[in-house]
């Protein structure tokens, strides 16, 4: 019907352009790196297809390929470069091997807590630093949720001093892993299928997964009862990595509903997580009385964090807009980490008496 | 041409109900309780009507009037309830005289943080209690943002202990002042135009305004040095009232786009407002040296525990439904705060080493 009041409209000499773009329908792919059985981030792609089709009135329709389907759940982001795809749900900071300053899109060692890092990318700069790195590989990177605060990881033996840490088989990947290696630490590689049975036969000594509620799903309570306090991933934002010249496409409409629905998936991913790991650890702790909760010592903590500034200074005398990326985040962060201090940190602190 | 186009398209027998009704342009009226001269609460409203008008390509409208407008600032839920307005930008609590329990949505003293707030009303049965609660009024709730955590207050002389409070000049409103009260406190109700001038000349002895972004535009930095940790408002969350019979004449995909703008614009409100006070709080340790973030002292926080659970006691007594969204906060804080604590907060302390 569409169709025929365009050509209706044309036949009595009035503009149609609008209406034209308004009833055509427009289809974008997105390859998403976690499978559907995966909490919350395996469902938030279709919960982004729903919203954007209800609130465009089927205007726009998002199909989206599980890794089952695209065999490359970190081959996602190149896929949406060559044009194979359109969208890709994926974590910057896997892509650190062919850019390293995309880490700073998800989270760093001792960076910002995720308060924090929306106001930066927001209000602070961020947005304009991500589309120039984006912007060279013609992406358009949105976030779109985080898996909030990573711990530490899953020890069988209490880490005393610096000295327990040597040698000690631990797999920790990502940034987290190379600041462990730089401190004596064995980083191994070991694939997440494997890490129950290498964690149950010491083949590993630790592990570091993700949180309550990946960490339960995954058996470590089990096997260790150590599980400390993280410092690696404060933050862990999602991205939304689009096709510029897709995007470019999309009328105004369209791409501010796809853009909106993009934010509010990415909100209800924060809210999913926070619950779902409040649930697991009242699990944990009540199924497994043994786990206690740790803090890195002091003179560990010394070593991570000299370790995680020396990675980052290489990789700044490397790249010019790395530099830049560094700078931008260590400025907002001393000025805003007064305020957190002084407000929610506060807060909880005050309580405590 | 949409008039023609559904003509034509009649005459030739099509169905073309849905037609006319994507054609149809609605129009709404939100009165906010914030001039657009109040940081970020002011221009909300503005960023809503902007965006919504860009997804419905036009076909969703709303009119926004200031309280110099409809003179009513704490009068907008009343204007909704009798359908003289569709929308309200309003914090719940300001309506506790009519109904006290409505305090559960914005923040109560010794409540939820933002994200603990946020998990509880999404996914810990929060949504269904503001349904419940809000049903009643004929009003359906959005959470669009939320300011962060409040302070304490600031205050002339330094609170050492609980004596030091008795009878103590301190403007402080709503819940907190009510606390105040039971604990020995006078608990002043000066209007805000008067509030520096009557800290300036000693009439009030302590004044607990917002967070530093509101509290330096009024000046307190200038008169007193002791700002203290908040307690009484750890989430400060701010509502979209909307008239439930209003709301169910749009349709599905206006109002998706309405209800995913408020998420959105909400979002974004809380990231300005991370920001702003990050600023605001460099600007206030720069400029008035003096001034020491300080936190209250045991014997008071245990009393102020104490007052505030005495008053929620005795609202509970009075309306069971009080206590029912009592009992679901105090639930949900205790399965959620070790999560928060073991989390960002152990991410912080850690740091301290």
């Amino acid at each position: 019907m569409r169709l025929f009041s365009t050509v209706f409209a044309f036949l009595l000499g009035f503009a149609t352009l609008a209406q034209a773009a308004d009833a055509k329908v427009y289809h974008l792919t997105l390859a998403t790196t976690w499978g559907e059985q995966v909490p919350f981030l395996g469902t938030a792609p279709a919960d982004l297809a729903k919203l954007v089709d209800t609130m465009s009135n089927g205007r726009l329709k998002i199909r989206v390929d599980s890794p089952n389907k695209h065999k490359a759940p970190f081959g996602v982001m190149d896929m949406v470069k060559a044009g194979q795809y359109d969208l890709a749900y994926t974590a910057s900071y896997y892509y650190k091997g062919k850019d390293y300053k995309l880490v700073f899109f998800t989270t760093v060692p001792f960076g910002m807590l995720i308060s924090e890092q929306y106001a930066w990318y927001n209000y602070g700069g961020g947005k304009e630093l991500a589309a120039k790195v984006y912007g060279e590989h013609g992406l358009i990177s949105y976030p779109m949720g985080t898996t909030g605060m990573q711990m530490g990881g899953w020890f069988k033996k209490e880490i005393k001093s610096l000295a327990d840490l040597q040698g000690l088989k631990f797999r920790i990947p990502g940034q987290g892993g190379e600041v462990m290696a730089k401190i004596g630490v064995t980083a191994m590689s070991t694939p997440p299928g494997e890490l129950y049975t290498a964690l149950e036969r010491n083949t590993i000594d630790a592990v570091e997964w993700i949180s309550p509620v990946f960490d339960l799903a995954m058996g470590f309570p089990k096997l260790a009862n150590y599980y400390y306090t993280g410092w690696q991933e404060p933050a862990s934002e999602i991205q939304l990595l689009a096709n510029k010249k897709k995007m470019d496409t999309l009328p105004a409409d369209l791409r501010a509903i796809l853009e909106t629905a993009v934010a509010t998936v990415g909100s209800q991913l924060m809210n999913q997580a926070t619950n779902a790991n409040a649930n697991a650890w009242a699990n944990i702790s009540k199924d497994y009385p043994n786990v206690k909760v740790q803090q890195f010592p002091a003179d560990v903590m010394a070593a991570l964090k000299k370790a995680a500034k020396e990675i980052e200074e290489e990789q700044a005398a490397k790249d010019p807009v790395f530099k830049e990326i560094l700078e931008s985040q260590r400025a907002y962060i001393a000025k805003v980490r007064p305020w957190t201090l002084m407000g929610e940190y506060g807060y909880l602190k005050q309580l405590e008496k």
